[in-house]
């Protein structure tokens, strides 16, 4: 079989959130394996009781147990998208973790929040090259809404990839130095064979801004405020928690951090010495001591999330903050798509406070961290790769990022999707199989396959309820006790009067009396007979099915 | 008791949505009310088996059982948020509803829909002028989204109310007339007490513009495209509909209907001769054979609804449509908050097809039906009320409003909520108080009100699942067969090798067998231990708390 490079999507092309990327190199039967990224994305209300879903990993479990090797994960950055699988999915990978410091700070936290603390994570240096087997890594140091992000330069036998990760050009960042573009151009001197990219912003024109105008902006509202501030914002933006302490400091405020995972970030970041000199924190039991003009509340909960600090405060039961008439909101966060009743319903309760809001509506508070189209016509213009493969985005996003960088001069581009497995070199770029991919629910401590019914059942629970009757049958099929009930999620009454317990009662009464001691002798015909009795009285009451289960235990 | 004319809200203060709004003049013994419409608003994830709700009307209901008399139901115009509630309610207030043509007959077929075929629905005109009791009402004629939109002036011994219902001022309405600002001036110079007015837009500066803007667009882009196109949009939006007719007409395309509202409001529209001479449609199945430059498709489904035509298109399941490479869907249509995942959902599978889309972010093909801040300052300069009451808003856009008002010269203003009893006159605008209010969720044929904990029940199955075990003890507190197991919702397996049900089994076995005679004779007992030694099990292995319900049989 031929030796060849292959990339494989499990996660993030096609949607936004979940990363994986498998890049392969070898005959298809004994391949080398690295992976970029492993990432989460969120439950909703469409996955009942799940908070977290991964990438499903199977086919690479297959591989490997069919002798493929797995050399390595490599992580681009510390966002949950790239990183909040790691923990959850390594016990059945077992690799070496490649991680900058700041980003294996974070994951050596998740690791040891699921109780393992023997993951290999090494650390590498910002700019690090090395080598897993046929890979040359190369860190090429990026902009993007958390500290150290990296771009990935793959040099293979084949060719060179680069795997860009998330990155926008900010050109004046707050922490850490400017995208590398120097070592980009270099890099497409040398000439690259494909670029990965991030096609986040692909729908925006023009450019995505700086993290300096949104500090300067937000120095600027701070200090015309009178009353107390509080500013929510993504914890691990760790430039924006700063822009937010240097606005609050030069307007003569303390700052107060609400909220675990601001506490956790910044305790990270001072960690491996990421926080400027002078950056300080008052207690949330001393602030309420301080004149409302000289505090400032750093804040999670800017997605709405019911037990964020926010949500307490806007809801009026947090233990430390009241805010009231007088004082102001800044939300330095935008909304992602699919949270806008819950945030617009925080602003509302915030409103009845008396608070006044600012959203990146009104004011420079907020900026994207992924590169709009000029940025993105920057990077090709440096790395001048021969193919593109547009990633990290939704079907809408990918295409549109394939027709900008053909546009730009890129001799062949393709859209995947997790699952494809994509051959980059030898011959021309193209996709040569689809493996099975798709997504695990995290369902407390039990990782849940796509598709195994779970979900459906608990959806199917929510939107009908269910009724259980159980029933003990005597010898001669004589029945020995009344039909006990189990109702859940089933209205109490039809409006009419009728107490729907006692309805069904009722009917099971009515229905085990009507039968014959033969047919009580078959659970399948007393399942059965219950069922439609029961749904003969339900359906001019409440008009809706029900799963109706019966449970038959024989003397 | 004193004289007194009030305002109460039932429904649209402090949300979009589901508006009721209720007038009473009388002592506080024995009022006399009318509403002014009633709407529902939509379920979603979080209210699983609901698809509507509407507001709680038992206030009223014991008002009226104590003396209260009920003169009316007045309708401003057609959008479910204002008569999706009619027929569910209908039947405890047995009222005359009055409405104009369009707005009537589509209330005529909510009614068919419930099976009530005696409703008295009393059309009035266009600019209708009667009393209903102390209320001397006239309709004026605005213009909105929706056919026949009306403000009603309330003409009392108190002085006069204008409750605007929704509107906007289009200058080149493309069906009806422009806003009648002579009748309102006119208004105004009589003199106004108290203006209840639309908030939806008041965050918006500038002008909502005009359908005919709207209309030109669509041309423009129907006459460039040389694949199929199709158009989404809000059904009752009939201006919207005739402009699409008219873009595909100009470009020698045949229009094509698909999805039940579609066929529906036009139908309706075309009942109450709404629709201009030349608009004629083909029927699907005849459609296909056209050349796909000479067809127009015309769907429901902007919102991403599941089971309309556009999903069904974009799922590649419809039996009379496939779009593909070089065909064109254009949503001439908002989204509405809430909905933005499964539009982009959509907009995903549609470009998976290759479809080009364009939306209201490519070009102007939507307008608001609502006022933005200059209408509002036209409105309140013609009306000159002496209070402002904002309705149809949530806490942030009723609060803005009222700021507004007061800036031009409004001499007070009250935001209300849902349940806000507030006199107008005689003496200074308040609240007076604060009475029972909410929502009503329809389940099925059932009204379940909110907070009885139906809603709350099924949540916490679809979060958890459940598990029912039926056991039959006999006499001497005999165990009488195995134990039965009923899940539903709960993992299979908890990825080490346990199947759940087994497990679950053999804990309940193992309790029961260590319970003593004695204990087995309680059924609190059993519970008890059997739920313990359920969750000891389940904690481990799935680390998730399940509602667990024990059903004993004795013999």
């Amino acid at each position: 079989m031929e030796n060849e490079l292959v990339f494989l999507p499990l996660g993030g092309s096609g949607e936004i959130g979940m990363n994986m990327n498998l890049f392969g190199i070898g005959p298809a039967d004994a391949r080398k394996w690295i992976i970029v990224d492993t990432g989460v994305t969120f439950g909703g209300d469409d996955t009942p009781g799940i908070d977290l879903i991964t990438p499903d990993h199977n086919y690479l479990l297959d591989e490997l147990d069919e002798g493929a090797d797995l050399l390595g994960m490599v992580l681009t950055h510390g966002h949950e998208d790239h990183i909040g699988a790691v923990a959850h999915l390594w016990p059945d990978l077992e690799c070496d973790i490649y991680a900058t410091p700041f980003t294996a700070e974070l994951v050596r936290r998740k690791f040891k929040e699921v109780g393992i603390d023997d993951a290999p994570i090494r650390i590498v240096d910002l700019q690090a090259r090395f080598e897993l087997g046929p890979f040359d890594l190369e860190f090429i140091t990026l902009t993007h809404s958390i500290p150290e992000p990296n771009a990935i330069a793959i040099r293979t036998e084949f060719g060179t990839l680069l795997h860009t990760g998330d990155w926008k050009l900010d050109p004046r960042p707050v922490l850490g130095s400017k995208t590398d573009a120097e070592a980009l151009s270099e890099l497409g001197e040398e000439g690259v064979l494909a670029m990965i990219c991030d096609s986040t912003n692909v729908l925006s024109e023009g450019r995505s801004g700086s993290e300096s105008d949104v500090a300067d902006t937000l120095q600027q509202i701070v200090s015309e405020q009178k009353g107390r501030v509080a500013v929510t914002t993504f914890a691990s933006n760790v430039s924006r928690l700063v822009s937010v302490c240097r606005a609050a400091m030069a307007a003569d405020r303390s700052v107060c951090l609400l909220g675990r995972s601001m506490l956790r970030m910044i305790d990270v970041a001072r960690m491996v010495d990421l926080l400027p000199e002078g950056v300080s924190f008052v207690d949330p039991k001393e602030a309420g001591y301080l004149p409302k003009d000289k505090i400032l509340y750093l804040c999670t909960g800017s997605q709405g999330e019911e037990r964020a600090a926010l949500a307490r405060i806007a809801r009026d039961d947090h233990p430390d903050l009241v805010l009231s008439d007088g004082d102001t909101v800044i939300f330095s966060s935008k909304i992602i798509p699919g949270n806008e009743r819950g945030i617009y319903e925080l602003m509302n309760q915030l409103t009845d406070l008396g608070v006044s809001i600012i959203t990146e509506e009104d004011a420079f508070v907020h900026v994207s961290g992924h590169p709009c189209r000029d940025e993105l016509r920057d990077m090709y213009s440096w790395v001048k790769p021969r193919y593109a493969i547009p990633v990290h985005g939704e079907a809408r996003h990918l295409r549109e990022h394939a027709d900008l960088a053909k546009s730009l001069g890129v001799e062949e581009t393709l859209v995947p999707r997790n699952g494809d497995l994509i051959r980059i070199a030898p011959g021309d770029l193209r996709r040569i199989d689809e493996v099975p991919s798709g997504r695990i629910m995290i369902d407390g401590k039990i990782l849940l396959p796509q598709g195994d019914g779970v979900i459906r059942a608990r959806r199917q629970l929510a939107a009908e309820g269910v009724i259980v009757v159980a029933l003990a049958v005597g010898a001669k099929n004589a029945l020995l006790d009344g039909p006990k009930l189990f109702l859940k999620g089933v209205p109490k009454d039809d409006n009419d009067g009728d107490i729907l317990r006692e309805v069904i009662e009722e009917a099971v009464e009515d229905a085990l009396g009507s039968m014959s001691k033969n047919k009580l002798g078959d659970d399948r015909d007393i399942e059965n007979a219950l069922r439609r009795a029961i749904r003969a009285e339900l359906a001019p009451r409440w008009g809706k099915r029900c799963d109706i289960a019966v449970l038959v235990n024989r003397a």
